[in-house]
């Protein structure tokens, strides 16, 4: 097992619904130094990309796209969820379904951050159906970039997500992969990577 | 002028409305050596305290909150605005408007991630009327935890919050306070501190 399988282990929470609850250390609750370590992990996985620049999507991936961005020396950039006064008018935008919230949202990045040069990491912290990846990606293609590599913490294997991602061609890296849980044991199946 | 004040004044844009975007460093595309530079900051200027957890709001406040608790080597904890079924029902919830979004929402804590025992230290990207700051102290006090501090990326001197927060006696500091913003000339006139 790898640090944060482990991790995962020991502080992850499984319920009904298949719902994992990672919220003492990733999406609530954020240890740090752990947050830096899988940050130094995303670089270590994708170090032979040239990396300009960090996406991901409000709110729970922006620590991690963070540290990410820090090792790569590049800036993050964050699509938002609704549409902001704050916001241009000039923006991509793509739908996307929420798992957790079980509703639609629109996401949008303003074009000034997002341009044909740019080589992009997506950073996020769950993969389920791959709903949020797939509006990223669409955002990152609108502007003309190309999507370098995509690192998640936490894929949830046995939804379709990865799988229609990685059909995309997409490199994707997910730090744990989950094939089952069982909320009445709590036992947790890690994929062998 | 603070390495801040110097940014604003470069990066930053005035819209109509009191609206400042600093959406280019800041909040939408985050320049993360900036981002690091006011975690140490804040812990430069809250050094004498012992913070045992850093809090903030999602989803602007995230990144700053991060480099912030990596300087305390503290976990950082962020408040969410909706109920989410990841989120327990053991939860500390405060009522806050946003300025930007012109809307109320709840704002949730879960208890397991606050208790009496905690010295927190309150972080925010922007300081207007104060209400998500109230929020954060309300929901601070319900735990039994004590508000060492408050530490602002830019305050909004010509609304009403700071003046609330400081007459509540907390410790707040603003890394750059604006006292006025003209549209037309772009120009923003920051309080001598």
């Amino acid at each position: 097992m790898n640090f944060l399988e482990e991790r995962i282990q020991k502080d992850g929470i499984v319920k009904p619904g298949n719902v994992l609850k990672v919220d003492s250390f990733l999406n609530h609750q954020m240890d740090i130094a752990l947050m830096e370590e899988i940050g130094r992990e995303f670089h270590r996985r994708f170090a032979d990309k040239p990396i300009t620049k960090v996406l991901t999507i409000e709110a729970s991936g922006i620590g991690i796209a963070c540290f990410a961005a820090r090792e790569f020396g590049v800036p993050m950039v964050f699509a938002k969820k609704s549409h902001s006064i704050n916001l241009d008018s000039e923006v991509y935008i793509a739908e996307v379904e929420s798992f957790t919230h079980k509703n639609k949202n629109n996401i949008i990045v303003s074009r000034k951050f997002l341009n044909a040069d740019d080589r992009i990491l997506i950073i996020d912290d769950f993969l389920a159906n791959g709903c949020a990846l797939q509006g990223l990606i669409a955002i990152s293609k609108a502007a003309g970039a190309s999507v370098e590599g995509i690192g998640i913490v936490i894929e949830k294997g046995f939804q379709v997500g990865g799988q229609i991602i990685r059909n995309l061609g997409v490199h994707l890296e997910s730090l744990a992969i989950i094939d089952a849980m069982d909320a009445e044991t709590g036992v947790i199946t890690f994929r062998e990577q």
